[in-house]
């Protein structure tokens, strides 16, 4: 795979993860909070809110369980793979 | 995880492939196609067409990306999961 697809997952993952936590916070949930309610783990919420994990379709689900929201809306922020480099972080 | 959770996720997965192959086939696409643009092997297309996999957030935009649709699209059968087992499989 070429070298601008592997930096969009990339950004796709972060896109992905800033969203999470943004939909979290939105629901005053701690981490902890969320990964109870997805039947995930805390650490592995962590990861993915950083952008650090390629999770899979069964746990985008969980994820949207846990928030209780569409699917649809934990990809909020997608187009962000063209925009992340542009963008100051979340201070939340 | 609940076992009712755990069938939720089976029906996540066949909705996905059903609405991935509804899109491939709008657009004329055999699945060796949409392999090819998708950076994907065409053995994997047809596992995700009919459910069976588990599929990655990096390949479901690589899917998006291969259609070029916005990777809410692929979830637009999404709630297919409480309706399913009422509904006929799709001929095509």
């Amino acid at each position: 795979m070429p070298t601008k697809r592997r930096g969009a997952q990339k950004d796709h993952r972060a896109a992905f993860g800033r969203q999470l936590r943004s939909l979290r916070l939105d629901r005053e949930l701690s981490q902890e909070a969320l990964a109870e309610r997805s039947g995930l783990h805390r650490n592995y919420v962590g990861g993915v809110e950083r952008g650090e994990i390629n999770l899979s379709l069964d746990n985008i689900h969980a994820f949207a369980h846990g928030l209780a929201v569409d699917v649809r809306t934990l990809f909020h922020d997608d187009g962000a793979a063209t925009r992340a480099t542009q963008r100051a972080p979340r201070s939340r």
